[in-house]
């Protein structure tokens, strides 16, 4: 399966915990075979919505296995695989490699902040430890660095297998900008929820996005009507599922996809404390959200 | 001329000087020509490129006048009316109504930050001493406060001429919501030009700007593609304006416009101090964008 | 009366006005006259809390021509000339000084951002026309300009009469660059009032403030006690100031300053819209606050 | 050793490691013996310098185990056991006081970013599970998280054993706050070593750095000074180090911290990355820096 496949809705999975707190591999599998069945055209698991930065070490490889088999190639499967060290995020990009993933995502965390030096060898050492494409990801939101575009398209000259980005900032300069300076050659995603449409708009090869877990087909018209050019469908789509993708934004993914998900029939617990379940009040709004939608 | 007749592309006039730095009224006359014959649907004069807020109030009423008298109702015309003081803002709007604007511009301009409810009553103020609409204009980034979507519908609501929003923040987020909270029904004009693209796509109903002083063709353009639904197209035209529109709001809308009318041939004068002139490298590099548009 | 003696409280003047909103000089007089009686070493006229923004030129003559013959060299003057343009604020500054001022104090105040090239001219276009010296300052809460410290080193090293520094950032940081930098030669001052203790303790050699409208007594202790060394004196006279400078700046100095100024027997009107009156709520907690402190 | 006994310099250890990237225990030991000889009055493992975040839960035993029984009470130790997930932190707390720990330092890192609400569950259910005191940490620089003084003030008297407060926010006005919020009664601790001089005047019981590993006689007698009143003295020895203490802190403290140690004779590795070593030029620098101080 090429990286050129990688386009559309990049669906992001949840990691399911079972009442004390352990993995609950069942869910999990469930989770994933609703994305499959929901049409989103790639699955990438452990992501920042799958809480990857909570887990140990050996849940991690358990996500990630369990995730890339149930898969089982019917989609591409981005492993998201960022660990606050170098040698960790290798060991995870290697393990997915091995494991099967088409791609792996990797974000620079950062307890202190790092040097724009410090970050392209952060890179550059993981990605010359891989076969498969890495997709840069730039989040400012969760980890602590703001990757410049300037430094973006250094990394990407330079890495031979750095090949896609997401951008998460939600400022669409910055898509505008990788796409002039690679002449439109530099195929990037939009991570940010409530910018689908113009980010789309604009050139994005995909929405890398939670929002699956809950209304695929919603996800999946606004990205064919922009294919097909028809705008004024595109926007009545994205009007439509604004509140909702502003709403699990702002509530935190984890917790509200999870309780997303309780209301739709999927019992797939908590998010792992300090995160905390969605309160009663936002559970009934969601409710209501969704029904709105149905 | 009805304010539902203010849509597409609203052009910004520049305010001529001559070598004394006294206001050069022909070139003014010349540059207006030139926005008409460019196809603008509305013309904004005394506006954050007009430098309106370097001018005495003798140059401000003759500017405004003025320019009332050359556009001659050709098209709508939108006089930008900000000043530090209530009176003084009030003082400017009526000579606007009475000199013929169609409607005003109102930003409100500090040097304290002022509380939501001094600047509710700023507008109320202002509002209740006039017939014509007012264009509620927020942009942080030249007049020190930030109004949120919130206080913004307050104010829509409660003051009755307040009918219109032009959002400069560059964050498309706050044009969704405006056209969310208000189902539709308000009308909101772009004023970020790198967001000309998206800010249409999400709905907005104009675009106001100082390009077409440079390129009104390809500003008009892009309009007319969003409108007939030739999204490919329009994202082709956007890409093409948007290494200019980059640079012409980086490096200051008074002094780039300035410059590349005198590279078009019309002579407009220097920007008054401390505002200064493009430097010759920046004249050289405006001059290849401009004839790579042509 | 030499510049070297521009030292210790330096207080701001309001800019009172009658019922109608005229000047009302008498107030003004009998403000100046309390500052002086408090022990100010110093007097600001035309300042932040002097509304210097809002006035039309000829109430700004006025004012000026009025506090520097009511001062009348008892204390050195420094008179606020800021202003959009740099004729604008040349005008104010030779005014000042042919009208007998010690010195001025000359904010960039900002429309459009200034680059720093400009904002180096703006300050030697006025520096150069004036014989008095100049206190550069930094605000950008109120002028929308941060300088740097490398550009004030830069314009006090190029300027021959800029020779203080006023820093109203709150970052110490700042005085600490510039003290360090020019080997503890420039004399900075400090302009945000909850800093006044750490401030001195850093080596400001004076703090401009409005408090001394209020509280004169407690401000020029606070200095006693640093400049005599008595550490745990000043930490409890600032302490017990301390709840009173943090309401004073956010509730805006013009609007708290004028409140209290009333509470204290002495009315000087309302600031000018849309800066707003102090609400009664606001003026009950300043009440109590100003009877804690006598 | 009670909590009462937490004041003055409190030193932060480095965690040394070998060519390999192993811990290197020897190396952490001389270091430790450095800092008690140096006069500090408390010692820190694990903290930011100590690159806590970047070690295995092995690792972290080892060298939380090890620094306890190095110090063997001299001072007061405080480990900080910050972790993303609430049960790993509470771990780590529950680990170090079994070891010895006078007190526990403890961080609210994040990845999603916390709500109050989980914020303040954070630290109760870590307090409830531990008997030693907490030292609540607030740096938003390193863990995406500012902690307002509302909140802080909420958990100090909600939560029993969160007792001290380390503000490394750089902003004075917080200690300020805590101060008068608490009359006096919090016990601050400044983390920025910048701010050594004013918070120390501002009332902060301690100064939590690691600049000690480097010039230990400076950072004491800077603290003596301020006990024994002497104003001068004291800021002449704080802008004596100050270039330093700028250095470290803009360099990283595990790089340039190594690097210093290197540089007087304690070999204690590199960094682990992707944190990176000093480069050649900023050595030099350092070394410069250094030798001026002795």
């Amino acid at each position: 399966m090429s990286v050129e496949s990688i386009h559309g809705i990049i669906g992001y999975t949840i990691t399911p915990f079972d009442a004390e707190g352990r993995l609950d591999l069942p869910a999990l599998g469930k989770s994933i075979e609703r994305l499959i069945e929901g049409g989103v055209h790639a699955i990438a698991p452990l992501g920042s919505t799958g809480e990857g930065a909570y887990l140990s070490e050996e849940e991690w490889n358990t996500v990630a296995e369990f995730s890339l088999n149930q898969v089982d190639r019917r989609v591409p499967t981005i492993v998201s695989v960022s660990d606050l060290t170098s040698a960790g995020t290798q060991r995870r990009a290697r393990f997915a490699e091995e494991h099967g993933a088409d791609a792996v995502m990797m974000l620079p965390i950062s307890y202190w902040k790092l040097s724009e030096e410090e970050i392209f060898e952060h890179y550059r050492v993981v990605g010359d430890s891989l076969s498969i494409p890495i997709m840069l990801y730039n989040n400012p939101g969760t980890s602590g660095i703001d990757m410049s575009v300037d430094l973006i398209m250094r990394i990407v000259s330079s890495v031979d297998n750095v090949t896609m980005v997401k951008e998460s900032t939600g400022d669409i300069q910055r898509m505008h900008q990788l796409n002039l300076r690679s002449e439109g050659e530099l195929p990037f995603y939009n991570g940010c929820n409530p910018l689908a449409l113009e980010a789309f708009v604009a050139g994005a090869k995909g929405w890398c996005t939670a929002a699956p877990n809950l209304i695929p087909d919603l996800n999946c018209q606004l990205y064919s009507a922009v294919i097909t050019g028809e705008l004024d469908k595109a926007k009545g789509l994205f009007y439509r599922q604004l509140p909702l993708l502003d709403f699990i934004l702002r509530g935190g993914l984890p917790s509200t996809i999870k309780a997303g998900l309780r209301l739709k029939g999927l019992e797939v617990g908590a998010p792992r404390p300090p995160l905390s379940e969605l309160n009663e009040e936002s559970c009934h709004r969601l409710e209501r959200m969704l029904s709105d939608l149905l």
